[in-house]
């Protein structure tokens, strides 16, 4: 029989996302309404391993669901990837009658969850949180609705000079191996074309289309490119290619970086982070563990941390026709 | 056998919501990809009475996508609920060999055109675009989630005044008959309380609530109230309601109106049109007809108008809860 | 010979404006600089008299450059406004061996802070915080800049459904005494007519200039009008009339609100508070004392408070004209 | 005697600049209410070669005053730069009868204005639309304000992944020979150390700011570069160089570009534009001609387009030393 979980730890793992902040107010809010104690852990696994904790009450996170980044900091721990560091974070765990985890972050913080619950056997639930969206089982992770809405508003500014000056550009957003972005984002701020690792299209589709847009009149043009996109050339590059093949493209590039996780969470992310929040304590408290919480057709639902690893958040075909369609 | 759909109409009709013009692009771009002529119809129903057309190709679409309100128009047409109305623009419709409509707007468009529909057989597809989420058959209405970003960014600021005074702010949101707006921008605002028309909790809780959240240290309070809320009293009634039975509260009071349905759409508003629109043309191609099309469970779907109409979209229990969970 | 200043206290008072959160943490780090300790008083005057205060490093003060509202909360002060109230005050002052004070706020927060230098000779700054610009001896208040960028948003979203629905609209904006945020906001927001309490123009001018933008082919209009509009009537009055003398028009209301004084900064509000903490600062050091620091044609300067509190600060009469230029 | 004027032209030229699209509003009105025509001149001095030329009514520039970018479309035109070019300009004005330009653009907009009036006595009044600041005779160029707010607004975004994760960014902004973005958007934005061409602190100095930084507690750091900084590193270098010499340090690099250059201008710019469009018009019918509108000490006022071109606009040592005090 599972012990009775009477205190909770919560901590942020991973590149930070907007949302982490409303997820650490859910949980801490829904321990106190289960009248369970919470402590929140700084600077993930590596706060664990040096017993980082601090108690948190449901005034500890007033004023902090539109917040960006995390109140608890997130950081990379090679420390944890060893046996003896996850030995230590589980003493100060134990130590500290801490009974259970909630986890927010990426793919690596849920690798590194999932050793841990199968080292010690403890209870560890994760929510994700990263811009990426590149996580099987929720049709969103926290912070991707937020980077959506910076990347068009963005992008809208960029049009502002593409469509004053007559020029293209290469705008590049991020999504190393998930083209979520670059293809949602490229679709609402109306780009040319989008440039995604799931899918390579290759450079005479690209000098082909650009071809077409400058002969059915339209003025400026927007190319959204992903990070990992697989087509062989950085944006720079990209940018030498299209001035030498199309000369009268006047072409510039601009990165977008790392302003894409931060800023105030969108409502969307917020109430996703409440949610999941609720769900993943409620689902400690009942027995439940290793799972992830996600949104799965809209209702909050649970998927085994193993197969939120392993599967992959797969690009819907029906947006790159849509993607095509619009840029007609 | 149905005709051959060569030419379609689009309309916006009833409150305008942002997404609009990003829906009517869709539909112009999807009409030309597949080489059909497209009118803009302006005015809505009134513009169809009076033959307010407007031929529109691919580039007579740019620059729109990012755009609040409706390039088409929108009015309310007293004409067309007659039936001598309805034939004036039955015979506009023929004479300019147009094929079928899609109609964007919310309930009120919609029994518009099923009345059309059933009355001359004319083909025709709705695409739900309002922002207060009142539809059957879609999770997401176009503008919806645009309003939501709109109503916490306001909230945001009414808080920072709030919590500079720790006083107690009444905030009206949009919202006739559903709570949607409130619901969702409450949570995602951190409200203390939210009133919405589905569910009356009384006077009395909300003293109660407002108590408990003086007692428990919170230097502020929000309460968002949705336009319809059943509790008997406006917010300037329940201003008065509270400073007479809690009078260590300060209030004040907010309406939001308007501002709530403009705005540039949120990267989901301008992503979730552009698929609306390409299924609405490629649904009449098909040679369906008197059907919305919709988000249900994260795919384009379709949905009987009549059923869109008369079925109500409903609040979600699990979100009552976690609101109630997160102002512990 | 004035006492050497080593320890000065910083408050905020009167109604909360943006910016006031950087001129605090601009005082505090002047103040560190100079190697000078500083104390932060709450919620105003009332924290003074009850003695409610913090001592506050160049760390308390980080990230907040760009918060708006106040950290150390803002209050009006009844027992302030007598003599005993005032003598509690000054107790809590020398027996925290503060020095001296800089209090960020507007007329009511300078008048407060002149007579308490005058019973006391006790050294006092002034920085000139609320939306309003009311203040004369600054060409800008802390908070104004940022207000007027926050109505203009509002109005361009409420202008998307005016122009969608050809509707005329009048909004409501801060302002009781002053007309500075209406007219500068009407202008940037291109209002057709701005009502300000500085000038009367009466009712018939203002069907006048509605009837000929109809005439003139506009498609909507927006009537920005000020709190303290001496027109005689409220703008929900306005509409009542409007509708009734030119039934054209569909005309809608919208009073803005409590939102102006919240949100982020701009960045002109959040250099001209760093710029203004620096300055109140040193001339306490340097032993003036009974001014306010402003902005005074583009340079940093120094105002008796008394001719503060009494000058007025005028409207711009070019500034009319223009908005009557564009409104052609 | 001057030719009475009663055509005039009007055109963007150079770099694009929030605010451009207001002032041309303003010039439209203008001579709309003084009974003159008003000519758009599309794609700067290129089109005024090319005859490339629009009547504007007052109705023509209806909702543009919140647009970013130019509706006349903005270039740099090679042969404007020749006698031959600039003759062939010459005749299509004195073909199309306009009798006097507004030109809207940068140093070397005006530059080209100059010489054209002083090859043909040419009537000629410039607007400064450029978001560098760095015209003498104004103390703001229209788009100066609208894109520091920006910049703030995306740091505000970058530091809340700084501070997550205990990082120092490189910031690069826009400002090849002028640091105003910089030093403005570094002290609004927090900046610890803030990087222009006016000014060579050296590397040493900045390592030194960069350690003390590190002791005094701050978690997270951002440095602002000025594009055009003379610290003979670029953003790239700058970061490699302080991971070699403070390993401790975990550098990031995000160079903003083009999108400061876009967006809706803030309430400032469209106000300062509508101001400098009537000046401008109004200059012109009182027979003046060469100079360049501007606002200097609050005021309206007139600079011979020489001076503008020649005398620089000087860096505020007050702010230089604003910077320095804020980063304690």
């Amino acid at each position: 029989m599972p012990k009775t979980i009477k205190k909770i730890g919560v901590l942020t793992s991973g590149g930070d996302a907007p949302g982490m902040n409303a997820a650490i107010r859910s949980v801490v809010r829904t321990c106190a309404y289960h009248n369970i104690d919470c402590i929140g852990i700084y600077r993930g696994y590596q706060g664990m391993i040096e017993g980082d904790f601090e108690e948190m009450g449901p005034r500890s996170v007033n004023n902090i669901v539109n917040k960006g980044g995390t109140i608890l900091k997130s950081a990379r721990s090679k420390e944890f990837m060893t046996a003896q560091g996850r030995q230590k974070a589980h003493k100060h765990l134990i130590n500290s009658n801490i009974d259970a985890l909630v986890v927010i972050g990426g793919d690596g913080t849920f690798t590194g969850a999932e050793i841990f619950n199968n080292e010690f056997n403890y209870p560890v639930i994760g929510i994700p949180g990263t811009i990426d969206n590149d996580i099987y089982g929720t049709s969103h992770t926290l912070g991707y609705d937020t980077a959506l809405n910076t990347v068009v508003e963005v992008i809208d500014k960029i049009r502002d000079t593409a469509s004053s000056h007559n020029r293209l550009f290469f705008v590049e957003v991020m999504g190393r191996d998930a083209g979520h972005i670059a293809l949602n984002a490229g679709i609402g701020a109306g780009a040319e074309e989008i440039l995604i690792p799931e899918e390579n299209l290759g450079l005479d589709r690209l000098l082909e289309s650009l071809q077409k847009s400058k002969t059915s009149g339209k003025s400026s043009s927007i190319v959204v490119v992903s990070e990992g996109d697989k087509i062989g050339k950085n944006v720079f590059e990209l940018k030498d290619y299209v001035e030498e093949n199309l000369p009268e493209y006047d072409v510039r590039v601009s990165v977008l970086g790392h302003m894409q996780r931060g800023g105030a969470p969108s409502c969307f992310d917020r109430v996703l982070a409440s949610r999941l929040g609720v769900k993943a304590v409620e689902s400690l408290l009942e027995g439940k563990s290793n799972y992830m919480v996600g949104l799965f057709q809209d209702k909050v639902s649970l998927t085994p941390l193993e197969q939120a690893i392993k599967a992959k958040s797969q690009i819907d075909k029906e947006l790159l026709r849509v993607s095509e369609i619009m840029s007609t």
